[in-house]
């Protein structure tokens, strides 16, 4: 497979030029928020990309972007591959960015099948611009929320007003769903570095909760209340913050994330009254997930009476944890050890669009590639090898042409 | 002194006209950020008020406004009288203005004395844009950090650029400083309330000391990182905020609060990989204060600790315990009890310009004024009554007319 050297040096060169769409000044990493103009400019220089080998191009109603390759039955089923091209703030240049265009390349090197083969970028994969993820994929699979378009961002803008700005000219009849999906992504975690491996497939997808949590209590001088008798919200985040954590560490697997914190009208001489974050809560299993979930309400509680505040829990989504098709990943695993790849079978703790599309009933699967730094994501540091993305396009290539085939 | 309910209703409509300066749509209250041009316009209308009572308005190359009633001996020293006009955000509209306003309706109805007076407007006394408090009155005091005009505000405006964009005509002669100095302020807490007092002269201003806090962990993706093994900013900062309210508790008298808390590139699924925050300390007394500043590197070291992080701990402003001048107490007291109001004499938790002008050598006192809503501060529930006000004016004029005279 000596040829394979070719696409994932491309790859890396292609994952050098998107990485400069979204770069800020002063930061090491990439800004593309989701259906934010970057993300857009990086979707258009993928769509050239795709036109450059032949591919069909359009775009949805919700700026999600298909090559195709159209196949030689026409009553066959669609196979997808693809990931994401919107980034976390100040994010690495793998993230996302190397299913895409590992994507890219199996699909022309599988070539024509009896099935339609297409590449897909889904929008806001990442979600903290409106505080829901997984925006495109959910698009396509007809789950976005009553009244999710009008969900606005730390700026005011809507979503609808979002997806206008792009000015995007989308396909007239709506894209269906494939038969199956392939989404390649990079680790995110230490555990395949460990191994000394450099793939993995994809067993299951954590299930997950969002929250968006606010105490208030009331603002005042800091110089003139006394302790005792101070409603302060921070003091009342800060003992939520550390009683999420030791929920979550009585439970195995599961985990607990405050991401965001914002106190309302910050300034140093003044107890803030009232603070708002986001909780992000993820287990292996639904039981464990739902002990997680249907604590916070208490806890938040607990945490505004200790500091003489008030709480409100609000949940904003949920995915309940995902197996992957057992038909896709016996693909995987039979194609990576034909080309003599070793590979793990691992849980994936992130959620991805792969998680959407099987709980839509398509038949999904991931190939997980190694992530170098310990498994660093979310963060400039994150770093996956030219070697091992060439065995992913390689693994993907054959896994394409059998679901394609059969 | 029934010519005195004139002079308090003007003031009440005087409140309510600088309110609307630094209204913003949505909040209750008013914000006017120290040396922004909404604190400029709040100096420029009350400059228009002085002119009408034919006072002469100067400025100075820092911002600071006086109008001056000069003196009929050239050679005695001034008394001043004044306040602040800048505002915590979506504050109350008593903090600050009443001490400018009572000033000068005193200032006016004192008269022409041997020792010119003036009325003072110190610029950004509360200190949030910049990091630190009391700009205009260290400026009048040659008490100015090194570098100070180069500090940035978060939107990166230094406080050198910000008074150049206020395009103020300076006098051409430094002012210098008065023999001495009263400020009229609101009391900030509940303890005249309960009391049934309106007003109260204040003995010393406490202890007070600033840190801007540090810490960093690892950013990272919040469904790959496990728990166990994170090294998460927030939940540092979480220990350490209630780590300090542990401490502060345990010193009489003294308050430590953390007013502001920003995660640098916050996202709701992205562990916070950096975190910085706002301390502010008080005690009343030198050495409460010191055992208190002595404990944060520890403190902030412990708390980093526990969550796998570092810390970094920076002194940022610090201003001693400061008496008042046993002299001007003793005139406001006088005068207080022969226009027949009884007076409190406490502590003032809240730090004021009159501590910068007494830690220079300035005689200086102050007359608190009543707050009701349970001594509501920094907040738009701030309210002061204007029988109290007029109590305030009494007080004050006949201060400044026996301090110009002898």
């Amino acid at each position: 497979m000596s040829k394979s050297a070719h696409p994932a040096s491309r790859t890396i060169e292609r994952l050098r030029q998107l990485a400069e769409i979204g770069r800020v000044d002063g930061l090491q990493g990439t800004t593309r928020p989701g259906l934010d103009l970057r993300e857009q400019r990086a979707c258009e220089l993928v769509a050239k990309w795709m036109r450059e080998v032949g591919l069909d191009v359009v775009w949805d109603a919700y700026g999600n972007l298909f090559g195709s390759l159209p196949g030689s039955q026409s009553d066959a089923a669609e196979v997808w591959s693809g990931s994401h091209l919107d980034t976390v703030p100040d994010g690495g240049s793998f993230d996302g960015a190397v299913g895409v265009l590992c994507s890219l390349e199996a699909v022309v090197a599988s070539g024509r099948r009896p099935a339609t083969q297409r590449v897909v970028v889904f929008r806001d994969e990442e979600g903290w611009r409106f505080g829901r993820g997984f925006f495109g994929s959910r698009a396509v699979c007809g789950r976005l929320a009553d009244g999710e378009l009008e969900t606005r961002d730390a700026g005011g803008v809507s979503v609808g007003e979002a997806l206008a700005a792009l000015a995007i000219e989308p396909v007239a009849a709506p894209v269906g769903l494939p038969a199956s999906y392939v989404e390649v992504h990079v680790e995110q975690g230490p555990e395949l570095e460990r191994q000394g491996l450099a793939l993995a497939e994809v067993s299951a997808i954590a299930g997950m909760a969002g929250f968006a949590i606010e105490f208030r209590g009331l603002s005042g001088h800091a110089g003139t209340v006394p302790m005792v008798g101070r409603s302060d919200a921070l003091t009342a985040a800060a003992e939520f913050v550390l009683a999420m954590r030791d929920a979550a560490l009585r439970i195995p697997g599961a985990v607990a994330t405050v991401g965001d914190l914002r106190i309302a009208d910050p300034a140093a001489n003044v107890i803030p009254g009232r603070v708002a974050l986001s909780l992000d809560l993820r287990a292996s299993g639904a039981e464990q997930l739902s002990s997680l979930t249907d604590a916070v309400p208490a806890i938040a509680r607990a945490a505004a009476a200790v500091a003489g505040c008030t709480a409100g829990a609000t949940p904003t989504w949920r995915h309940a944890p995902m197996a992957m098709s057992g038909r896709v990943r016996a693909a995987i695993r039979d194609q990576a050890q034909a080309l003599g790849h070793s590979i793990a079978a691992v849980p994936s703790g992130a959620g991805h669009d792969a998680g959407i599309m099987a709980s839509a009933g398509v038949e999904s699967g991931m190939l997980l590639v190694r992530s170098r730094n310990g498994g660093a994501s979310h963060s400039p540091d994150e770093l996956t090898d030219e070697a091992d993305i060439a065995a992913a396009i390689e693994v993907l290539t054959m896994t394409l042409a059998t679901l394609a085939t059969c």
